[in-house]
């Protein structure tokens, strides 16, 4: 597709401010990080009505749009939203500043000392839908990490994010950063995505954050890495030995603690020795919330009211409150269900076998495997990881929930006294 | 372009063959991979014979197809070689089996304990030039780190790469190791790369080793993520508080321990204030090596056989001995320098000073960054990492010199007791 000229330069333009900018934001001090963090979470306190305002522009031309109730809610910045953006910011000037950590610094043989310091990336590009909070999420945790963004919000939001913008510039300036470390995408029009996308130059990361139909476009049309998860097709597995009513629990929150949750569980394996007790007691739970269930035929005679499962269910992910359920005779069969039929982003084993625990641990190549405890656990701020930019099911660079460690990256540092090679 | 639908299918089968061997390898015991180095390393060192012959077909068709004496050079296995693949090996093997290590396992206020434990890729393309010995090195690191390779080496070492084929088949056989494991491509059949480069279901990541035009082709037709280093333009800058012998000594040796090598000085920035003292003596030292010098005009003045330097030449990788040479007023002008006209490869600073040591470190955005030590030292072995498989100039995932850890990714570890989410 031929991209409008003054697009392209407008895109071109803004990628060579933030390049520009990434230099000087990536040597700043943390101290001048923190100040600008700081600025920018009063300027917001202080522009609540200005913000309020804009977002009831947006919030009025997406009713008129017909919105969803979910994209309006989304969409929405009460007092209360204001109050968790400004926390937020407080959040990730706290924590500590991963840029400049050296570690491992060891002597080698040759004399030199070798070691590997954290560095940020350089320009990241988020592309985002709806919610506006994302606009200060990904700026706080560029600003955190010395790096530049360039963001690109849906047009639902873009008067809530333009105003927003206002008070990171103000916080850039406050802190004697350049304004450009943050830069907001002025227009609407899709095509400024298609010409970010081809700045393969001066951008080092794409993250998108929204749909499917997003994400995959965004794959498809750029060789700039991307940091990114598709599906969250994840699987608890009940084992043969195990705490019944352990599993029960477990198995109930990873489905029904929120269902529109990548990290909700999408299918239920469970061993044919517990099947009984463990899907009769489930059935009644989920039927109480409304939960429907798709079973195997060995499932269906214990869970009555449930329907039968096809093929296509096992690699559905539902984002709702529908629930695949397959007996089966074994730990491998189970591990080999869910590495052919799952999306590598987190599964459950309930066990109280030390060797199924093991088993399970190595064999299974998700991003996060885990042993009795809920799926919907697999988030950067449970993880202790401070904030979370997005969940990665890639293998290289970051995989699982991201937080600032993803948005780094590690070069040598070498310390000699005039150490020579001889070869 | 089309791709030949024979070649399509074989080498869909390779690739479906080599994702299902990764699945078993990936989870092999760390003595099992360990017989299988050994085996491979006794076949080779009992099939002697028949690698020499294998590679004296290889070299009868290079010299009538005329390849240039450094190409034939590279192709060539004389029993030293042969010694040193077998040595290799073992060298390898001895390493710490880095796959399943646990790292960073804390408990978090919710009960459960997360870590992060180390994992193979999966299934690896590597894609290489002449030198039949990157055969072994890629089977070699990929068998330790539990991936499955696919291997297409290049037209010339066809034979003998068939002939060490045979020597890991027989060692993953020994091992009771699936074949499919390591499998080279039977075809020298151009259009078997670009189908493997299209298996972005099937292979992880693709590592080009050869010259530039490999490397970008490989970029250019791949949606896989690829291991790679473009060039190599590195610099060594000699500030103005200096040890002058030192820094004479480690300039020479970054040029001139060997010329065609990724991590060769192809740029020396020096402060006006020492220029006298170091370019007069490096410029005879130079002279002796018979490298050229293309110098600014006032590094011309010192150096008074030198030729005068053009832009392009600061971002020229010579690859030769050529050096071009440039008086500059501070460490700002040398750091801006580097950073426009580098090659983010390997950059060295020459100072007695603490302050721009630390400042040159922390500014310079290269994947090695030292002080005082000559960059021909950037490299796996010497950084301790005990293997080497290419040197990475990209910030994502890899960078700097890539060794066993570059071939695995960490997945995340939750261990729990029946915790559950309350949100």
């Amino acid at each position: 597709m031929e991209i409008d000229q003054d697009i392209k330069f407008y895109v071109d333009a803004v990628a060579l401010d933030a390049s520009k900018a990434s230099s000087v934001i990536s040597i700043a001090s943390s101290e001048q990080k923190s100040l600008c963090l700081k600025s920018i979470a009063e300027d917001i306190d202080q522009s609540r009505g200005l913000i309020r305002e804009a977002n009831a522009l947006d919030l009025d031309n997406a009713r008129q749009g017909e919105l969803e109730s979910a994209l309006l809610e989304r969409l929405s910045l009460d007092e209360s939203s204001i109050d968790k953006i400004v926390e937020g910011l407080y959040q990730v000037d706290l924590l500590g500043d991963p840029i400049g950590e050296i570690s491992g610094l060891n002597y080698q043989d040759s004399g030199i000392q070798v070691g590997r310091m954290r560095v940020p990336l350089g320009v990241i590009a988020m592309i985002y839908e709806s919610r506006p909070n994302v606009t200060i999420d990904a700026a706080s945790l560029a600003i955190k990490t010395g790096n530049a963004v360039i963001l690109r919000g849906g047009s639902e939001s873009f008067f809530s994010n333009k105003q927003l913008a206002i008070s990171i510039k103000n916080g850039l300036i406050k802190a004697k950063l350049p304004e450009a470390c943050v830069q907001l995408i002025n227009t609407t029009d899709r095509q400024a995505v298609g010409a970010l996308l081809q700045k393969d130059d001066l951008i080092d990361v794409v993250i998108p954050r929204g749909g499917k139909g997003l994400i995959e476009r965004v794959c498809n049309e750029t060789k700039i890495s991307v940091i990114k998860h598709l599906d969250g097709i994840c699987h608890v597995y009940v084992d043969k030995e195990v705490d019944v009513d352990m599993a029960i629990s477990v198995t109930f929150n990873s489905k029904s603690e929120k269902y529109g949750v990548c990290n909700a569980m999408e299918t239920l394996l469970v061993h044919r020795d517990v099947a009984q007790p463990v899907l009769s007691e489930l059935s009644s739970l989920f039927a109480e919330k409304g939960v429907e269930l798709r079973c195997c035929p060995e499932a269906r005679i214990i869970c009555p009211s449930s329907k039968p499962v096809e093929d296509v269910d096992w690699s559905t992910e539902y984002l709702g409150p529908v629930l695949s359920i397959k007996v089966l005779d074994s730990l491998d069969e189970a591990i080999d269900h869910i590495n052919n039929y799952g999306s590598h982003h987190t599964d459950v084993i309930c066990t109280s076998s030390y060797e199924s625990s093991r088993k399970f641990i190595r064999s299974v190549d998700s991003a996060s495997v885990m042993v009795n405890s809920s799926s919907q656990f697999a988030d950067g701020f449970e993880y202790g990881l401070g904030a979370e930019i997005g969940i990665s099911t890639d293998k290289l660079h970051a995989r699982g929930p991201v937080g600032l460690e993803g948005l780094t990256s590690e070069k040598y540092v070498v310390f000699g006294n005039g150490e020579v090679r001889r070869r």
